[in-house]
């Protein structure tokens, strides 16, 4: 439908029509739904009517073509102008096939599979009927007690934009007249991940520069990249939750960076205004958010039961709400739901597709490029040989799909005993449960012990289970649960080789684990194929990759830790330094326990011949530097190069690390290759005082390494 | 020395002179000083000539009259105008005669007392040849892990700022003329407190509305009770570290502000931009301080090795070295150093004043009324017939001063058991060390456990060592060293009453110390009569009255807890809150285990009454609010009644809580008496997000309660 049909269609909206096309409900609502009828409660709570709901806009949480078709042909019929809903839904790393959560996609550092993995969730979405999904989630995260860090692919404002940028074109592709592809809607802007305290849906507060420099640019790349949508977060920014703050919604998002695609809130937001306390009311609430440029108000009635007569008060120009409705509109009309109101749904395909064997692949191959090797001391890869004691509470335990996995089936998920399984004889793997996650009782205990003492070496499968993550999943304390740490103390004095794989959506204290064990292996909540991937790296099938994108604190006491801080005035290690009066902390080291871009492989690299162009950059001239990486050990492998800046005087402080790019080489046993890489003027931009976006001359150090603590350095200038 | 007079001397004096005037050293490099002979290898370091030093500006540390009037005499000799030299010294909770730390102090809620400390402070410090002190130091903390927590009054904007003009009250007295008085320089100019992750000299970074409302304050009452210097700090302020600010001294302090002292960099802090990076040497962080309006440098030599050539370059006009030159000048010229270069310095007079018997018996009761009794289960008062097992590393201990005590004499100190010595008979008290303060032996264990078997009451006297706290003095771990809860945990099987007296300068986690004993008292560094003051407590004599004024947390990882915080938008404990989905820890509570306003007594007050004028005010009509109180108990006692709002919808999101108002009250045994509160507009202003400070029409929740949680709420509207 073209614009002007568009606009011909919302003159013939009434008022209240249009205003319950900006309303969002779940399924339950809606003839044709599987809960159908049981709304009615609901329906009166929210103060909402029949017709409403025939009016409504959009539809939350509904899929399964089946289902989807049914609720959109009853619609279509109850709806006057026979506008079709939209269905939209939480895909966030995996439809029915699970995909890692985002943090460990993250620690990929591979934006082809992490494209690949929203291509496939959106092809299984869309043919369960899904229109738009909720992701990517981009919030860039320093606190490993808030929950939904597993959401976000970490602490780095580029890398978390070169994701946010891949989730959408694996989403989006390159046109929504494809219908194997979905609307993306980045969330959760702005700064949701920086709640204080860790504590989800808490106070955020910071000042705009550092909002700007750190928070925004991955939602902007998100934008830049075409995403179609962006959700409201649930914190305040400056003082105002952002569901009602004009400046940074209509200000920023809608003036300074030209986005016209839909707004939504988050679940609740906009009424969530008054026990924020910046609304009296619902009243007031709808105003704010109106105000400030939400076109979809999700699951409370504030739109629906005081926008019309904010019109009639004089407070509230019809003319806003047009401009929402008109947004609506025009996603459907792209989605080509006018011409065809069911789109991608199909029954017969749906089977076909979804959870298909090609999807639970690529589900594969993301895990095994997801897999931190956090220590390995000459335990792994793990010998056919061996005779293998699999214990904890995740050997045998389909709860490896991590939080927003809500389609997936952790019945069908493969469990790490079962990958096992087809490595090794069935009597060479012996396994026992040896405690709860939370719990342990001394017949585990003995269990544990018994079948340990048979083995030659012990594979604890260790974690957090998947609700002590996710959203409203804050923790105070990040340590794995006490009843496995004592499995691990009570296993090591029998002196075998201990491995640890640990099933998690945060980066934990790991105090107790890396010192009492011989190998960590951090498979996060790896998706439907975990068992299957963490197995392969055991056994040496897979050579592991990855490398972290979120520092590991030394403890919860050195919260919030991150690799891009600043020096300080008085840096500890400094050559003049005082012994006591530096920036540190008396009991515990300032660095993190692992840093960022850490992560072990069975092979080594070797890094010389730093080659560096010039000393000297322009604005027209960049400058490259090259460095050789040597393969030197058995195995082939695959390294991720990363590079990083200092500016070493700026006109605000400068991080003492930036990553500025990376590049991911293979390399077979004793193979060389020459990375390079380029450095350009906007690369050292940065947001200054009055918040311009540029440049200084002066010098810069360049840093090239397998992380970012074990770096080789070189100086340049940028000149005039 | 009047104005003019000054202006004729500035212009006598060359430029390299003036830039001297500007700069602070410590006392070894001066002639007379008692160190004096020792700095030639320092001033090589700094690259300063012996030219430079006798035109320096000021002196920082030098104490004691026979030696400042030795190092004024030599300099005034070879000073070539003869411009006597300013001595600054941080005297910041008493001279030798040691007052509680300031975060005790605060807990007293007494201004009275606290403005007499500063009174007893500039007493002693004036005779001893002082003329500045760096005190008081006002910045509002909220995270524990920091050790300078324990300089400040604690974590409330409106009890720092009332206390901030107190200690300024008592350090200048009405006028500067007095010569047992001395001028006052507030610190740590902005936001030290704010340090990221609890780390001093650490990033500090959050939005200006949150500066202007919560951190800026405190130094503004200062100032406004005519504090004559102020202090910046270590710390970035929105990016740029304080010394370099021009947006914040020159822009914020000097014109918004009016303020027309002089201001003084912290220990280094000049220098100190060159790690921080925003200068690339000392010359460019010369520039940076003055243009920012940094008058004394102190301990780098930036400015004296720098400011000519930058004057002789055109970047810094000479102006803006005399408007600094002049407004030292002036100070002197306040403080009658012109006429009287020697000022309150006097050998004879210092023996008879300082640590007199009068001013120890100030710190004694100050220190009664700042020790907050946390806990008591029928133990305490003890009574002189029991026998009584003192034991712990603080039983016999002088470390009791706490930081920032130099010239307090730990010998000297009470030690709490010579404070009980006085209340029992000898062989009724025995005592025991338990453990060093970080370590325990078994010895120590056998000894304390033998000890306590043979009383009828344990005392444990644990904490912190000084150097925990304070400057430099982070830890991410706050609890109590684990030597010292093993030791709770050995006496407990005793099953005797025991009572924990705590001595350190942070709140701590107080696991296993408020659950396994019967009563607790928070000593903090209780000066130099800690000892007798906590005995009195503990005997009776005295009744505690103190409430803390900075939250205990739960744990570190519920860091930064405050009593001022906001409600989110899915507040725990709302009527349809979800199980799941609110703001909140899965595992700890979102309470401190003792909150803000809180402290026990050995009596009762019950709380009724309650009486409101209306429950409408206007701008021209306030509300009263009255409350009677109640003695119910056996002792006579104090009791501060506090007085909270919290306005319902603001513009921006506003506190659960605002203390607003408070009185002690003093109450005999069954005795009532009726505290009535006024409530005016100007209580109701907050910042906005364009920055005025107004009030909003509308709804409000005002409280009144013994502390922040225990509260009768009335609602009242501000109306036209």
């Amino acid at each position: 439908m073209k614009h002007e049909q568009l606009l011909s269609l919302m003159r013939q909206m009434t008022l209240q029509e249009k205003i319950a096309q900006l309303m969002q409900l779940a399924g339950p609502f809606f003839e044709g739904a599987e809960q159908d009828g049981q709304i009615t409660g609901p329906m009166e709570a929210m103060g909402i009517t029949k017709e409403n709901v025939c009016d409504t806009g959009s539809a939350l949480g509904v899929t399964g073509a089946r289902e989807v078709i049914a609720v959109q042909e009853a619609h279509m019929r109850n709806n006057r102008l026979g506008i079709p809903l939209l269905f939209m839904a939480d895909i966030v790393h995996g439809f029915k096939t699970i995909f890692p959560v985002p943090l460990a996609i993250g620690c990929s550092w591979d934006m082809k599979l992490a494209e690949k993995s929203a291509e496939i969730a959106a092809k299984e979405a869309s043919v369960s009927g899904v229109h738009v999904t909720f992701a990517p989630m981009v919030d860039l995260v320093r606190d490993p007690r808030w929950g939904r860090v597993m959401e976000s692919t970490g602490e780095d404002p580029y890398l978390n934009s070169e994701f946010a940028r891949a989730f959408v074109r694996g989403f989006q592709g390159d046109s929504l007249d494809d219908t194997d592809r979905v609307a993306a809607c980045v969330k959760h802007f702005a700064a949701y991940g920086a709640g204080e305290g860790g504590r989800d849906y808490n106070t955020v507060d910071m000042s705009e520069r550092q909002r700007r420099e750190y928070y925004l640019p991955a939602y902007k790349a998100a934008l830049d990249e075409g995403c179609e949508m962006v959700m409201t977060s649930f914190n305040t920014v400056d003082g105002i939750p952002a569901t009602g703050n004009k400046a940074l919604m209509r200000d920023l998002l809608r003036e300074e960076w030209g986005f016209e695609g839909v707004l939504i809130s988050d679940w609740g937001a906009v009424k969530e205004m008054i026990p924020h306390g910046v609304a009296a009311d619902e009243a007031e609430a709808a105003l704010k958010a109106i105000q400030a440029g939400v076109d979809i108000e999700m699951m409370t009635p504030c739109y629906v039961n005081h926008l019309e007569a904010l019109v009639a008060q004089g407070l509230v120009e019809e003319a806003l709400i047009d401009e929402s409705v008109l947004r609506i509109l025009t996603l459907k009309a792209k989605l080509g739901l006018f011409e065809q109101p069911h789109r991608g749904a199909d029954v017969a395909r749906e089977q076909e597709i979804v959870y298909c064997e090609e999807h639970r692949q690529a589900a594969y191959e993301l895990a095994t490029k997801s897999i931190v090797l956090l220590k390995n001391d000459v335990v792994l890869p793990l010998q056919k040989t061996q005779k293998v004691a699999l214990i904890g509470p995740f050997a045998q335990n389909g709860d490896i799909l991590g939080p927003w996995s809500w389609l997936g089936s952790k019945d069908d998920a493969v469990q790490l005993y079962d990958g096992m399984k087809g490595h090794v004889e069935p009597s060479e793997l012996l396994t026992a449960q040896g405690c709860e996650i939370e719990s342990i009782t001394s017949a585990m205990l003995e269990e544990a012990l018994q079948v340990a003492a048979q083995a030659d070496v012990i594979v604890l499968a260790l974690g957090e289970h998947s609700d002590m993550s996710g959203e409203a999943g804050s923790r105070a304390n990040i340590r794995l649960p006490e009843a496995q740490l004592e499995l691990i103390a009570k296993l090591k004095p029998l002196n075998k080789p201990m491995v640890a794989i640990l099933f998690n959506g945060r980066p934990l204290d790991l105090h107790g684990v890396m010192d009492q064990t011989d190998a960590v292996l951090e498979a996060w909540f790896p998706g439907s194929e975990g068992g299957r991937a963490i197995a392969d790296i055991l056994y040496g099938d897979i050579n592991p990759s990855a490398k972290l994108t979120m520092s590991f604190p030394y403890s919860v006491g050195q919260v919030p830790v991150y690799y891009n801080r600043f020096n300080t005035g008085r840096p500890q290690g400094a050559p003049d330094a005082q012994v006591r009066y530096v920036s540190q902390y008396l009991d515990i080291p300032n660095e993190p326990l692992l840093p960022f871009g850490f992560g072990l492989s069975y092979t080594t690299y070797a890094y010389d011949e730093l080659v560096v162009s010039s000393d000297e950059m322009t604005v027209n001239q960049p400058v490259s530097v090259s460095v050789r990486v040597t393969n030197q050990g058995p195995a082939a492998g695959e390294e991720t190069v990363q590079l990083y800046i200092r500016d070493v005087a700026g006109e605000v402080v400068r991080p003492l690390l930036e990553l500025k790019a990376f590049e991911k080489v293979s390399l077979q046993p004793g193979e060389s290759k020459t990375i390079t890489f380029t450095i350009d003027e906007s690369q050292l931009r940065y947001y200054h005082s009055d918040l311009s976006f540029t440049s200084d001359l002066g010098d810069f150090i360049g840093y090239v390494g397998p992380n970012s603590v074990d770096l080789m350095s070189f100086a340049f200038k940028l000149t005039k």
